[in-house]
C-alpha cells in the first residue's frame, strides 16, 4: 500500500474506533448484550444465528444485522426466527463498519433488545480490523476449511473472543483433527473459548445458548458485584 | 469509506492496472500461461493445486507464487510437487497484487516457465480488484460452502473466467445441489466454464489438464493463426 493510503486508511480507523467506542457504550446503558459474527464465506454463520436466534427468541428479545455484498438472502432466511433482521448490503465494501451498525439501528429501541447479533460479511480478513462495538465477537471455523486456519490469519483470531468449530457432523469426513486445531487457535490466542457445534445435528447448541445468557446476566449485575 | 479513502483507493488500482498490464505483455512474450487462483479460506486452493503442478511437471516447467497474511506452509506443500514455489507473506494485506507479483518474480527466469501459477489470499472480496497480469483466473469453490456464494460475491465470480468446484467427494454429505450453483454462476457470468473436481479422488483433474494445455498450445500458435 502506498504511503499515502496507510495515512488516510489510520485516519478511517480512528474514526471508527471512536464511533465503536459510542456504540458500545450505549449497548452497554441499555443491557443489550450484542455478539459480532465473523468467518469465511460458507462457514456456516447463517445457519448457526438463525438456531441461536430460534432458541434464544423463547425467553428473550433478540435482533440481527445481517451483512453481505449483494442480496438479502440470509435476512430472509433469519426473518424465520425472528422478525427483527436487517440486511446491510455492503456493494464492494468487504466489511462491516460501525457507521453502518449506527445507521441500521436508528430506527430501533436498543433498549428493547436482549440479544443483537451482527453477523458481517464472509471475510476472515478485513473485518478483523473494524470495531462494530460489540461485547463479544465469535469468530466461526468449520471443519470443512482445514486445521492451519488460525496460523495463517491469526488477526481475526486475535480479535475474536470465542471461536465456533461449525459443521462437526462433518468432521470426520472432512478428516478434521480438532487435537491439531486447537493447538492452533492456542497458539495464536491463548485461553480462548471453544464450542464444537452442528446446526445441522444441534450439537453443542445449548452450551452456546447458556453460555451467552450467562453472559447477558452478567451485564445486569450492578457494577460492584461483578 | 469516506471520499478521501475512495479517491487514493482509485489512484493505487490505476498504478496496479498498469503494472497488471506491463506484466502480461512480459508473459506472453515468453508464452508463459498465467493462471491465478482466487477462493474463499479452506476451498482447496493448495490441494488443487498440488494435484496441478504434480502432473503438469511430467511434461512441463511449472512454478507457484503463493500468497498468505501468515505462514509458509503453503509453499512447503507446493514444493512437494515442484522447487519452484515461492511464498509472499502481505501481513496484514487481504490480497496480493501486482507489485507484489513483479517482486516475487525478480530472480526467475519468466521465459523458462511454461505454467505460472498464483494463488490468491483466501478471500472472495478484495482479490477480486487487483489485477495481476494473468492469463486466466480460476475461482474455487468447495461443495462444502453452499450453492449461494456466487450471488454473495459476484465481483469475484465477474473477474473470473472459469469456476473450479471442489472437494466435489463431500457434494452428497453437505447437500450440494449442483444445478443451483451451475444457475447460480450461470446468472452472474453467462457461458462461465465449470469444471467439477475432487483432489482427493482424483475426479475431473484430468479435465483441467487438458484444458491448461489446450490453452498453453492456443497461447504458442503464431498470432495470424489464433
Amino acid at each position: 500500500m502506498s504511503t499515502r493510503m496507510v495515512e488516510v486508511r489510520a485516519k478511517v480507523m480512528k474514526q471508527n474506533d471512536l464511533l465503536a467506542h459510542s456504540l458500545r457504550e450505549r449497548f452497554q446503558q441499555h443491557h443489550t448484550c450484542v455478539v459480532g459474527l465473523v468467518s469465511s464465506p460458507g462457514s456456516g454463520k447463517t445457519a448457526f444465528l438463525e438456531k441461536i436466534l430460534t432458541r434464544l427468541s423463547q425467553d428473550h428479545k433478540v435482533a440481527a444485522l445481517v451483512g453481505d455484498l449483494a442480496t438479502e438472502n440470509d435476512a430472509a432466511r433469519l426473518q424465520r426466527a425472528t422478525p427483527n433482521v436487517k440486511q446491510i448490503t455492503t456493494g464492494t465494501i468487504c466489511h462491516l463498519d460501525a457507521s453502518m451498525v449506527e445507521k441500521a439501528l436508528e430506527d430501533w429501541h436498543v433498549g428493547a433488545i436482549d440479544f443483537l447479533f451482527i453477523e458481517n460479511v464472509g471475510n476472515l480478513v478485513c473485518p478483523s480490523s473494524y470495531d462494530l462495538g460489540e461485547e463479544l465477537r465469535f469468530v466461526l471455523l468449520s471443519a470443512t476449511e482445514g486445521e492451519d486456519k488460525p496460523l495463517k490469519y491469526p488477526n481475526i483470531f486475535n480479535s475474536s473472543d470465542v471461536a465456533i468449530l461449525t459443521k462437526m457432523d462433518m468432521a470426520a469426513a472432512a478428516e478434521f483433527d480438532l487435537s491439531v486445531v486447537r493447538r492452533n487457535i492456542e497458539s495464536v490466542r491463548p485461553g480462548m473459548k471453544i464450542f464444537e457445534v452442528s446446526s445441522k445435528t444441534g450439537l453443542g447448541m445449548e452450551e452456546v445458548i447458556s453460555f451467552l445468557c450467562a453472559q447477558l446476566e452478567h451485564s445486569r449485575q450492578p457494577i460492584s458485584e461483578k
